[in-house]
């Protein structure tokens, strides 16, 4: 991992918004994006890879206790209990509950929808959604009414691959606000034999969960590993469909505080790109190397939130 | 469909919490209930129905506007909006948002978690989870320490078969409180050229969404659609894994009070069967009814919540 | 009440925005308002009313169903209840709960704060709180910056005024949207034997809490009654510091829907002038016949609710 | 204050639910408790009080952010913005929002319903509410069907008395679980010429707010102070209506881990005692210094929240 890194300059990130773009290539009023890239074909060579029968879940857990990493976490209510006494005297009784859930941030697992990420590169105009939809449209009072986690609510199934970042460097995981390089997904491609296509779902692994598991929460100000933006071009060339890094997929502390997440912004907001934040591949990454192969098929639901910003989501790998 | 139809009685039903009982038929600490009967073979088998690379999503828009039957809908938070001054003059901005969910009820879809149902059939005892657990580890402070919706957090992967009720009837959808009968599964069997197996996904068609769709919401207590109870053995003879009506899965209402709900009684509580409510199989019959076969691949993916008594899900049948 | 009533027209309140102003009255940078109105002096005239030493709450009680004027209510989650077992076998135990709010609406008896109401007359300058602060800083992340209802965190106390308008009229109560004018105003003052005075919180009873206690509850739809703008600058001219009708306090359905709610919009907006929502008259009312006087002393105290745009209160009266 | 000071043992507390109790005292079915000894005559007593015209509120702000004090705080949801456009050009428009509210815990200030503390000193007896109230009434489905906070919704208005025990002592604030004991409260009662009286809501100062302003949070496990449960005699033999130390009034960490929170037991179960937790007295402590007087007028007006086990509240006291 010697190789000299190009590290982009923010002019040259600006730029991307423009010669990474896939406005228009489906279509003016297209709102799916790289979702456009997973095709029924795309689809049944994905169900190919399912040779043992395994199911391997990509999702944390979603605890209802702060932590340094989750200020604001998700709530749980019970509207009824098996403390009390039930309706009826045998046959059945019930308990019930609730759930307040703020998806995006660093904790909870969630696919986010277009209407997360606004972009622009003139000052002088307003800011919009990928394909050009009016930012403006996405409002308190309504939400996102254009761009919303629906569009993915047919479900997402394709083919994943799964990059092993830390294994090929021979550490137990990335620290701090170490950066992926696309030499990185290069060298993993090389060592586990296999390559990014088109239409996949790409799972990057830089190990935080275990991480977290074995050293407890880390501030997002303490820094996050993700692709640094330099994978941009890679991800537009072997036109990947959907992005999970196992974080929260932009290298923090930000290193273009002038132009926010480039990540999020070039990849939701110029490619279209689907983003999957906060994943665990724990599992998955051992499952993958007792097999000896990183393609499987994937499944992705998002809850169908009527203009939603995003949902939380449970990935299923399949192999 | 004039043959004469057993109902069961009251006795009879508190009598099936043993004769239909799974307990222990997977161990003493068992908590999976029915989903043991999904293997890694089994889930070969459902890969290998994929023939051509569809996905259709089996889930409800979840809306936050009240209704007949949504009395208490989710809520929308908006925690940042596209409205607003970004804090970045250029390159990306963003949205996000909180929400409220009620998994529960008649109206969201959603799986239910095995501490959902309590049962007992002697007063003088405690009432229990499936296979014995205490229903008072289910705590208004800590919610379902045991029969969480987090075991089936691996996420669900089997065959799906779905009996489409109202096409075999000859009608858009069954009225009202209309129960289905076991000769009604029979005959869509029959009809349909599909036979229910162990380890299956059973995806029952009463057309209630297509109803709402058409005519508005419908109060509970003007009647729901579902599996009578009479269907219990049968659902217990073919090893069913997990059960979906698209309703609320229990007759309304109530034909048993002093027993509550049996289906999800018995079923819940002695066979350990996992119950999907409020699905919506419009798209999948039709999809069904042009390729002429009704077995899938299906995944259901509940989100992980920690001790929650159910979880909202998005179910993907794939063809 | 057969007089000649002049209804405003649409240009006419338009120029009360300006006509009626108290922008800039107590300095540029204010924010208080008509709560300046209140001083020293006239809360200790205030407290000399109290003779008997009676306490009456002005409040309704907030619960937790639906209903045709209350489509999302609050919500109520316990979090321990009394039917779990306690952490200790004896000694002391407890109970907690959680309460999601939505102060604002038809329903909750709420205090309004600034930051609700955005006022403009040219559509070409932007929108305003009163005294100008720019509405824009309430915003979608970080809530009221300005014109929180923490302005009134110290508390309202003063001279409070009741003028029951269905007891001059002689009905029960004010049906549908039928509206308060200033001759109802005289018309209760000379009936009552009392004056309204600067500083003064005003409480104008329409009734509507009793006819929902006989009649069920009224959709917004169907009409609510309020003062009719016309009051404006008769509230201006008396120096009125909080004007508390027992409804929404602006005539539904909307008489000038070109400019939205003309009493929250001049009042709050121009004349900086805080309304109490949906409190309740009924206990007070008689009260106040029993003893034949209707001044009293009132306080209302809201939450320190941080960049709230509002606040459930209770505000109390004493006789 | 180096007098000898009598630490009492569980034994004795566990003596004091039956030797201090206020059961039946007012009769067999009350829930009033102490607030009975607030009659008309006390009122007017208070309200003769007010000599200056002055307000001071005894809230703390509710803020959104977690602390180490308040692991779960309060949260905001705004539903319409200034950001956004408005429905009207001209006019009014307006922004409102919702809030999430956990009233108990050592953050917020809040007033103690009864149905929030269950007491029993005898093993083999079910949990009760002051004057025997099933404590099991308060169910995780339907809230506190007995004790609610809806009881003191009438308001709480009577004579104030602030004892400043930091100023007897001459420290700042008292620190980590620092107690106060009787001989304190008999101190500053001398130092202030002040007496505590039948019916009074005593405020007892421990300066944590001023802490908290120069110092920051601190997390509970390092300890509140609060009453000595010493003091639960001092309070029963004074009639003390309502108990306000500016902490969580029970010293943590709890010194009587057997029984619990000695002063919510022994004072709410048994005394009737209503707790207000959490307020702030600075700014009326600095006041009472500067006019030499220590007592005055007080309002409690907690929201009516149906079945609610407390209220967050805002009490303004007057001079």
């Amino acid at each position: 991992m010697t190789a000299v890194r190009s590290i982009p300059t923010e002019q040259e990130i600006l730029g991307w918004f423009e010669s990474l773009s896939n406005w228009g290539r489906w279509g003016a009023d297209d709102e799916l994006g790289t979702l456009n890239l997973i095709t029924p074909a795309k689809r049944l060579q994905a169900m190919a890879l399912v040779r043992e029968g395994l199911v391997v879940s990509c999702a944390r857990t979603i605890g209802y206790e702060p932590a340094a990493d989750n200020a604001l976490p998700a709530r749980h209510f019970m509207l009824a209990s098996g403390e009390g006494e039930a309706p009826v005297d045998r046959g059945r009784a019930g308990s019930t509950d609730a759930f307040l859930l703020q998806p995006h941030g660093i904790t909870m697992t969630h696919l986010d929808a277009p209407a997360h990420s606004h972009v622009r590169t003139d000052p002088s105009q307003p800011w919009t959604l990928y394909n050009g939809k009016p930012a403006k449209l996405v409002t308190a009072s309504q939400g996102a009414t254009v761009g919303s986690t629906e569009l993915a609510g047919g479900g997402i199934v394709s083919r994943g691959v799964l990059l092993d970042i830390p294994a090929v460097r021979g550490v137990p995981w990335l620290e701090g606000s170490d950066p992926v390089f696309p030499d990185d997904l290069d060298a993993a491609e090389a060592a586990q034999g296999v390559r990014v296509e088109p239409g996949d779902v790409l799972f990057v692994r830089t190990g935080f969960p275990r991480r977290r598991a074995e050293r407890g929460p880390r501030p997002q100000a303490e820094g996050i590993s993700a692709l640094q933006p330099a994978c941009l071009p890679w991800l537009r060339e072997r036109d990947v469909a959907v992005l999970g890094a196992d974080t929260g997929n932009d290298v923090m502390p930000a290193q273009y505080p002038a132009i926010g997440l480039p990540v999020h912004g070039v990849g939701m907001g110029a490619m279209g790109l689907w983003i999957l934040d906060n994943p665990d591949y724990e599992e998955l990454a051992v499952t993958c190397a007792r097999l000896r192969r990183w393609d499987f098929l994937v499944t992705i639901a998002p809850l169908k939130l009527a203009n939603g910003t995003g949902s939380p989501v449970n990935p299923l790998a399949m192999l």
